[in-house]
């Protein structure tokens, strides 16, 4: 994974660059075990998560990424490789996420966003909201993650 | 925040414990800045949840945890204090996850859990799911994250 990128001063994707129907690429990450048992340590200690012996005897068969570690690295990519080159402004919230194929580990993860509506808020018209359908998927080109999120930005100001 | 206690060999809680209109509290924890900087650094790397003087220019006037950093500590308590003591199996998503208002360096954050509705498998008559409201609260009784989870469980064996 390339290292973060500071944010640019002056953003590149405001609202109205953003549009219906657009996709953006995020990239990849190859989830590795250590990162799994660190994180669900920190964040999610079930032991299917932290154990190869409670994965294997589990309903998944194995040890398994927790859903919300493959969510952080969706918003490490998707703040990398895009919030940070845009005025977006944080988030009131996701639906509908779904975690449709567990994560082993060594699965190399690839994510991006669809663009599904983008609204100027009526009430500050500097800023408006976009629709986003979040993917994650493996290298068998099965979708692990999917999620509904809903990001603020700012607008392009005048020229 | 206690530590992590190990799974019960013998879970206490299984899908028939559960019913709706049951609260469990989860416990609380304290969020302090080099957390939320550190989750940032790792996660989500937005200028808002790393820099003071980012913090202070943005919408939010100050620096903020990121969202996924509030969910974290919600999955920790959760595991720690209630998942670990039952019979779970992990959980297919969640819906309607809403950042109310903003965490700040020094939140202390409460968290709980409401059953909604628990429903056995008909295809799996061994295991069955349970939707549940999570809330978390803040120092002032605020609510700063709720979401509605979907978490299946293991029935309990015949006696």
């Amino acid at each position: 994974m390339p290292p973060h990128r500071s944010p640019a001063a002056q953003p590149e994707i405001y609202l109205d660059d953003l549009a219906a129907g657009q996709t953006y690429p995020l990239g990849r990450r190859t989830v590795e075990r250590d990162e799994i048992v660190t994180f669900a340590r920190a964040w999610d200690p079930q032991p299917f998560h932290l154990d190869d012996e409670a994965g294997a005897a589990s309903i998944y068969g194995r040890l398994i990424a927790s859903g919300w570690h493959t969510v952080a690295i969706f918003m490490r990519l998707f703040a990398g490789n895009l919030l940070n080159h845009s005025a977006a402004l944080g988030s009131p919230g996701v639906d509908e996420l779904r975690w449709l194929k567990p994560v082993y580990p060594g699965d190399t993860l690839d994510a991006r966003v669809e663009i599904l509506e983008v609204k100027p808020f009526r009430s500050r018209p500097d800023r408006g909201a976009a629709r986003l359908h979040c993917v994650v998927t493996n290298q068998q080109g099965d979708d692990v993650l999917t999620m509904i999120a809903v990001v603020m930005f700012r607008r392009r100001p005048e020229a």
